[in-house]
């Protein structure tokens, strides 16, 4: 399902001419600071905050992008694509905005209140498999059946471009950083991001981080070709995803480091940042301040932007 | 333990004074709104979210406006109170800024986290029997041998100026409301909140929430004397207080009215803010707003001003 192997890289044009597009349209999110864990790693942390986003996740900055840069002709017979999390929220939320169609497919192991969001939000849904071939393979024949565009959660050049937007405010919010940190799944979040902040402050160093159940994205960096990941097993379930050849090519061209957590780090690091900031993130947002609390990154002394990509959890099955 | 009755009742000026007073040492909170609580509400909901504040509670803003108000020679052997809550916490940090000592009387079943807080905030920490006669027995005590000058909780001129800097604020970003609601336990907040409100813009009304079963300011705002509550019974821990002779002093001048909520709402309501909003709020933070969802009070159509009190909540023991 690649669109992308004939498309040129992404280019600091793109995120901008997305923040022009979704302007309005989503929310610019607050960057948030706090004393405490600043104190505990030695740095300046700004938390980029997207949990406070439209459906609850940096995922509608990139959907909002893909769906409005659709022609009308192209938009005519609606979108497509498979989640089981904040993607499918996000192209249903998008659709709708647009006034167009939008079909999401789901794995009929999908959690209630993810189902009922999507539902709520007017796209039609099917349930499949819970395995990517089955997604795949069901979102193939929705869009056989209806002409509806596939709108990939990563592997396309405006969701990338969408998700850079958060890096941009995040740069004008928080000047001046060393350093900006987020979390790697299909490595859309930091294609955009780190598009974002090597355009516009190329001094500016750019790491991912990732699960170390999770961690095709570190493979792959180090051997320079796609190494994907046979059976994720983390928390954090927005990063079970591998890299596509798209992402991993920015990522190779942007990004200074990748490095590995523990699953203990991410739900120490995600309950600090409850008990301490007040605010309700998901398990794959406290992946990049886990990195730092681990040791995986020494940002001592340094001005750090993380992004905090959502705030959608299930709070009857918290992991402690 | 009042000190009140010769004291006359809070203005408006004392509620600017203390804004002066605490400025730089207690943080300017956000108001945030959303868009699904509105649409359920049929209002437009504008929440001062003090779970963003020093210790984590409004708490904060009395405690400094009522230690830094203390003359040099009044502060010079320090300050006291007894708290299982937010409250310690704060006089904890003020007199910690300040340079003065602090000495917290805790009852023995406080929760271990609180504890930790006050003692990590440098404060002198007693334990006693958790009644509120072995509290103040304790803590008169320690006055005695000590000399520190009592900061109450509420039936405080200062403590209630302070709280009220919270109104100050909500009405700067969030203009023209038609109602403003918060909890009420001791009635420092509402005090001093509705002080602000009343002074700066009359026409706004101000209604207080209470638990159905710590209902004593419902209570004695009818009967116009203190009727105060016996056995409270509710989750929102920060409410279980029964009015002074002060607050109601202050209630019975400026609060438009009193309702009541239950159990089950409280916990709904709660729920409803951290699936939204994506904050952790404290069972007393959601009162108001479970007031609304539950019809105690009609908002529909209006601009609605709300207090978050806090956002200190144990995580293992959540309410649902």
């Amino acid at each position: 399902m690649s669109d992308t192997l004939t498309t040129p890289l992404l280019t600091l044009a793109d995120v901008e001419a997305a923040r022009i597009r979704i302007a309005g349209k989503v929310r610019r999110t607050p960057v948030m600071t706090n004393a405490d864990l600043d104190a505990a790693a030695g740095a300046a942390l700004y938390f980029k905050c997207e949990n406070f986003q439209e459906i609850g996740a940096f995922k509608a900055r990139g959907a909002t992008n893909a769906v409005f840069h659709l022609s009308d002709e192209q938009a005519a017979k609606g979108v497509a694509t498979h989640s089981s999390g904040n993607h499918g929220a996000a192209v249903a939320r998008a659709a709708a905005l647009r006034g167009i169609p939008a079909h999401i497919v789901m794995p009929s192991n999908v959690s209630a209140p993810k189902a009922a969001q999507v539902t709520r939000l007017g796209a039609h849904t099917y349930l499949c498999e819970p395995t990517m071939a089955a997604r795949e393979a069901e979102v193939a024949r929705v869009i056989a059946e209806t002409g509806a565009v596939l709108i990939h959660p990563f592997d396309n050049l405006d969701v990338m471009a969408g998700q850079g937007t958060a890096g941009l405010e995040l740069l004008e919010d928080a000047p001046h950083l060393d350093l900006v940190m987020t979390p790697i799944g299909g490595g859309g979040l930091i294609s955009g991001v780190s598009t974002a902040v090597k355009g516009r402050s190329p001094g500016t160093r750019v790491v991912g981080a990732e699960p170390a159940g999770a961690d095709d994205a570190l493979q792959s960096f180090r051997a320079g070709r796609l190494i994907p990941v046979v059976s994720p097993n983390t928390i954090a379930d927005g990063l079970r995803a591998s890299l596509a050849e798209s992402t991993l090519a920015v990522i190779r061209r942007n990004v200074d480091d990748v490095v590995t957590v523990s699953e203990a780090g991410i739900v120490e690091a995600m309950r600090a940042i409850w008990e301490t900031m007040k605010i309700i993130v998901e398990p794959s947002s406290a992946v990049p301040l886990a990195a730092i609390r681990e040791g995986g990154i020494d940002v001592r002394g340094l001005k750090v932007g993380i992004i905090i990509t959502g705030g959608n959890v299930d709070l009857d099955k918290l992991p402690w």
